[in-house]
């Protein structure tokens, strides 16, 4: 229950605050009358800026990231590779790839991961419409960048099932020791696969 | 510098979040991807409540609490004892006073304490308003309720001082051991304290 703070326009702020993951109510109260110690235009930029993005921005039509028109700027872009598809669970996923800047192909969001116990089959999933992407001819290659989870890999064995007749590379993202941490503190399965998928020190060079 | 998410709209949504305090730019993309998966009026009525507060909240302009109209319900309530101010540091503490449920009377809302090392001075707090309040000669008792810093110390001091000449009870909230906690880890200042203002046992049951 939210609690009453003698004025129904705060009450409403700090009960809509308290909403957001991670914020209870002390927290949500914090924010409240800190926005109320701003200038109005603080206040109300970030009321509008909160608004006007979830009223205008669309899903893309094709890779289903976010976008404001109906094809986002990746999917329409000249300068980037529509033969490299990557596979990923969340709009976040993109973000954190595109950070990188180490890849120039295509996104494909699914929206989630296959999950039994949460009730998240594959038709909830963009899954269909990845297939027909790849159907269409112009893919060459599928990228799987999911989640090195159960759930993560279950879905990445489901598409390959699903793609299986399709004449497309489908790969992985590789995993194995991430740099700069130690040996000593890599859990034993990634340390295991890594040695098993070890690679020719000679190909090392190659990567750059 | 707030980092580029591809979308306009976003980009400006998680600049607007990021500026809240504790919150950082990983958190502010994480809220705002979080908003943009709910239905639309959770967003849109987040949004909505924070512009309205802001634009619609104003400051009671006879104890400085927040307020929905000139003067605020706890001001105008004739339940309440007009004669009992209780002088407090922020709107924040109002609501901390109020939810123990003890306190009956009146509020001031100074706005903050004396900080020459932060640039506030008497002149920046709502002190002369106080003073005025006093003279008009409806307030008995003045409790000062300023949180027990050095700051908050000084600023009881110089309140104690202009109000010498006005005919007023001044108090100070009791400082003592908290109710709860055990006395090996309670510090020495508040311990020292506590066995130099030692109360009557028998006036403990008076207390309720």
């Amino acid at each position: 229950m939210s609690q009453s703070y003698n004025s129904q326009l705060l009450d409403n702020a700090v009960a809509h605050l308290a909403k957001l993951p991670g914020i209870g109510q002390k927290t949500a109260l914090r924010l409240a009358l800190h926005l109320l110690r701003q200038n109005e235009d603080v206040a109300v930029g970030l009321g509008e800026a909160i608004s006007e993005m979830r009223r205008n921005i669309r899903y893309c039509s094709k890779c289903h990231n976010i976008s404001e028109s109906d094809i986002c700027p990746i999917c329409s872009s000249p300068r980037r590779d529509a033969a490299t598809v990557c596979v990923v669970e969340s709009v976040k996923d993109v973000l954190t790839i595109e950070a990188t800047r180490e890849f120039n192909g295509m996104y494909h969001v699914l929206g989630g991961v296959i999950s039994p116990l949460d009730g998240i089959s594959p038709s909830d999933l963009e899954i269909d419409s990845l297939v027909e992407r790849v159907r269409s001819g112009e893919v060459e290659e599928v990228i799987l960048a999911l989640n090195p989870t159960i759930e993560g890999d279950t879905t990445n064995f489901y598409i390959f099932r699903r793609l299986a007749e399709c004449q497309v590379r489908i790969s992985i993202l590789a995993r194995g020791i991430s740099i700069g941490n130690e040996l000593e503190y890599t859990d034993e399965l990634t340390l295991g696969r890594s040695i098993l998928n070890r690679v020719p020190f000679a190909d090392t060079f190659s990567t750059q």
